[in-house]
């Protein structure tokens, strides 16, 4: 495992834009730019330090408005080169904030309540946005094999970025996945190995590879790319905050599943405020799981800082994470904040869904099950103000999970082909 | 059938913004704007005509550019209220222009190429523009349901338009489609039917519904409300002009089903002309068939002013209309322009599948493996002139049609979860 740390990073010359060095959360300590995830000192995580433009924001906020219609607008904020958009690469983001009177009406929100709809990325998930950083890492660091163990959407968007991008791809993925995730992580062309196990050998073996010469030369995605990789959650901060008119919502609904994402929207409204591109004023993070995986929301409730593992069974299978690496991170963020961290059962995640479809006319995976399911039930317990403005992340696609609602999404009525047919159906 | 045309329409006052009438295609006869169809003198279709800005188009357009992230930029140039935007919708369009250098490298093709990918629109496919002006007409109307004939796309498109904006849907559709298709037009709430029968039978029920009292006070958006509704497809004219910098391209490749949209394109790319947006020069259309579907394709090859229906028989089941009403302009734009219309077998679709996946990480329906499918064949005949700038137009998404890939995207090996079985895997 000598490849994960920072010890042996050599420093050279690479180009990630503002991207100063990587610096542990935990001791603080600083690394030159590299392939590597965990401190050497103290085995912490690592993640992205720039040099950030200062003292213009209005210069700032107009160079970024003028920038492309995706996440490379925030180029300057972001581990990548100031040129990124002349480069192949997937170019995701920008997805609509999407006001949403009639769902807040139906859950008895007074404030603004949005759905940021990250269902409009180029394979349907917020996963292009992480996996668009990491390529650039990848092309930073010479790796010509962008790789990842996945349960199928990740599998989809390395695919598809490493094809535009000119990249090879290898990706790992568990040997009985649903038809529609192995031919999405397969249609690109990259090499996919379906591995006869759950989903946790496909991870232990993706360990393994990436520590023996023959996974030598590899970008894993989610391991030795992962500090740049995690940072493409911050344009979901940067696009709500610009979407509002350069304005903090006073309170966001954020799924967990590694809990990397929650933890990098906030490290994303921070740098904002710092930048001065929005007023420095309270936000509030809250936290979404499914009862079937909510180690998160259980040490919350508990009041523990640490996070004990669970082994998960729900249907919101991208949420499935029993050990999450940034439990702890996101227990911090909603306390100082807050916020909470709750979770709801697979019926409510089923009603959730149908719930925003009815109303809002946007078709969500389970995850967006979970995330509205849980803003719901912090409305009906008093913890989410509703005189508020709200923000819902939306981070898949509801073609993707057609299993949980193929029982309660039907045909009203079926009717052989003749008005009195139909009359009696009622409907007219 | 008496309520179609439009000699029974009362003059009222309908706020559709710069829509000023209705106009026949056929004998030039114009009608106050209403829910009508057909020509009350010649049974000709009827299309929108306009009172267009003049005079400042670079005026014009920079209030384009500084408008919303949509299709509602273009508000000015089409048959909605000025207010559109503040107006609950699906907001769909301005989609990736996508930059395809390594497609164009594999067709031989030296010119500028480019994939419009309209997967990126809220349901995925370009279906959300032509809905989304039919809302706007139904509200100015006074409809409450919104309705359609469906093979399962439009049923998806018009559910959820109608569930953003508040009214009430009703899709028909035949009672044998795929589980996905069914859940996407019965996920937003609105009741869907389905009918014993074919496609053929869902069309034949909706006519007759539409002139009984049972259908009174519906706008059907593919034909009530069609001029309407047909409008939407100029958009896609006009963002890739915007997007290519305000430019015609030289050569564009456009799937024909009824050949609505593609010559709803050669309309909106005249009136981005005829308003000085953008410069007066050539520009040639071809038209793009499956070849178990190629009705408009035969004609252009026999030389034909007219189109003899046929059976469809194709995988390409959104372009299976064996009786396209537009087919012959379809073959008047053709040939004006200088372009042509081709058409190309399952085998060959299912090829041009994995090759825009394999090579810019799209991953498109069938219909685009049609359209570019013909691209590749056109090049190969000296049709198509590799030294220009081409855009080839993707209308929809490989996760609606997973069954036409299954077959042959598959993982590239299955191995235990071992470094020795990756090893003889000969992947590394
Ligand atoms: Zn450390
Ligand atoms: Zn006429």
């Amino acid at each position: 495992m000598s490849v994960l740390t920072a010890s042996e990073q050599s420093p050279a010359a690479v180009d990630l834009g503002p991207a100063a060095a990587l610096s542990c959360r935990e001791c603080g300590e600083r690394f030159p730019l590299g392939p590597v995830f965990a401190c050497a000192s103290c085995f912490g995580p690592l993640e992205v330090a720039y040099d950030l433009p200062s003292g213009d924001p209005e210069g700032l906020r107009r160079a970024i408005e003028a920038g492309p219609k995706n996440i490379w607008r925030y180029a300057p904020l972001l581990p990548v080169p100031a040129d990124v958009a002349d480069k192949p690469n997937i170019n995701p983001g920008f997805t609509p904030l999407v006001r949403a009177d009639r769902l807040a009406a139906e859950l008895g929100i007074t404030g603004e309540l949005y759905v940021k709809d990250d269902s409009g990325n180029p394979t349907h998930s917020f996963k292009d946005r992480v996996v668009a950083q990491a390529v650039e890492a990848a092309r930073a660091f010479g790796f010509t094999t962008l790789s990842c163990s996945s349960t199928g959407n990740l599998a989809g968007a390395v695919g598809a970025a490493a094809a535009r991008a000119g990249l090879r791809s290898c990706t790992f993925i568990p040997h009985d996945l649903e038809q529609g995730k192995v031919v999405m992580a397969a249609i690109y062309g990259g090499d996919v190995v379906a591995i006869e196990g759950t989903y946790d050998d496909v991870n232990r073996f993706c360990s393994e590879l990436i520590g023996d010469p023959l996974g030598e030369g590899w970008g894993f995605v989610n391991v030795n790319l992962r500090p740049y990789y995690a940072e493409g959650s911050k344009t979901l901060a940067f696009e709500i905050c610009e979407q509002l008119g350069w304005r903090l919502p006073d309170q966001l609904v954020i799924p967990v599943a590694s809990g990397s994402q929650l933890t990098k929207i906030d490290k994303g409204l921070r740098e904002l405020i710092a930048l001065g591109l929005v007023e420095d004023r309270p936000y509030r993070i809250f936290g979404a799981q499914a009862e079937g995986c909510a180690p998160v929301s259980r040490a919350f409730k508990e009041g523990h800082e640490v996070v004990r593992p669970v082994r998960p069974d729900t249907i919101a299978k991208s949420l499935a994470i029993g050990n999450p690496a940034d439990g702890p991170y996101v227990l911090d963020i909603a306390r100082r904040t807050g916020g909470a961290v709750e979770d709801v059962t697979d019926e409510e995640i089923v009603a959730a869904i149908h719930l925003l479809a009815r109303t809002e006319g946007i078709f969500t995976e389970t995850a967006g099950g979970v995330t509205l399911g849980v803003a719901r039930k912090l409305i009906g317990a008093g913890a989410l103000d509703p005189s508020l403005t709200t923000v819902v992340v939306n981070t898949g696609d509801g073609l993707k999970t057609l299993d949980a609602v193929a029982k309660t999404a039907g045909p009203t009525a079926t009717i052989r082909p003749h008005l009195d047919s139909f009359r009696e159906a009622g409907l007219a």
